[in-house]
């Protein structure tokens, strides 16, 4: 990965072999990042998108490899407790222009990503909300 | 719903039970927001996305139901005759990660829905273009 | 196609029977735009999306004809040598609401496209990289 810082803005690229979760905790950890919305496109070749199953409160995890565009990566970086946390979501086209995704697990770069962080200037704490049983934000 | 303002961005989380468009609509009018851009992310488990078949200039819906989550949620605020408007596509991914999405007529939250509203400084108003058969943007 | 500019954004309409890509360098080009980061909706009746085989270093392209609605568009302005690069991605819905998407090689637009343009004051070139077959982000 590598990456320029703009003002509010930072302009990234996560490289081949390269999981872009983990260089999202690597970068705003980097950055001190504290609240910052991200968007992406690149190809990636094996990745792990998972559905939350409400009445379950769940996830179930669906995996994909092969050569795959990005079509939409989008999220936030915040923090919980005050720590780092991101939460993201992905859909991938396949071969045939086939469409998958949901909330991101993993994601490896096959040959690029391209990614837009605008950092927000504030903080978004989340609590452990257990009637939903997800991280949300505290407001 | 619940959201902070920090500058012109809007963190905002839309919360189980709640439709989607109502809630931008609710937030715009509280907050006077006259031109924004939309990106958000979360679980919908009853949502509308139609098409427009331009030949008959006419929207046909599809809906869904189920275990969703949104990887795709854009689109603007902006006015017609300098009211409130908003545009929005969106797209979700089912139990298997397929994908499915349009312009976004209904959207209701099934666990939470992460939001990011930047506002714009200015305003767009809307038209009814008569023969495309939809409202655009006016310049 | 027609557009305003607020500050470092930009809001933009693409007219039915205009190609996407060939308005996004138009802008650019006019606007003297060398950094930006675009995000937009929409409605077109032919595209093609290319998926990018790593192991082979080509892109495949898919094509589309019919009544689609652009769930998602998203991608960069930037330069390559100094002159004008734009790389985007999108994923749209046919009448069922089935998405389909890729790396975007055409896109014409069959009713109108609302496009965000937000400026970034810097530059990022690109250079060509010959293991990965791509023009990638040069730092």
């Amino acid at each position: 990965m590598e990456y320029r810082k703009f003002g509010k803005t930072i302009v990234a690229r996560i490289d081949k072999g390269e999981e872009i979760l983990e260089k999202v905790k690597e970068l705003a950890l980097k950055e001190n990042i504290k609240l910052a919305n991200i968007n992406a496109l690149g190809a990636v070749g094996d990745f792990t998108v998972g559905v939350f199953k409400t009445s379950e409160k769940k996830y179930y995890a669906n995996s994909f490899t092969g050569d795959f565009e990005i079509v939409s990566l989008t999220g936030t970086i915040n923090t919980m407790n005050g720590e780092f946390y991101t939460h993201l979501h992905m859909s991938a086209g396949d071969s045939e222009g086939k469409v998958f995704g949901g909330h991101l697990n993993k994601a490896v770069v096959s040959a690029t990503c391209e990614m837009i962080i605008n950092i927000i200037d504030g903080t978004v704490d989340r609590y452990k909300d257990d009637e939903i049983g997800l991280n949300l934000f505290k407001f």
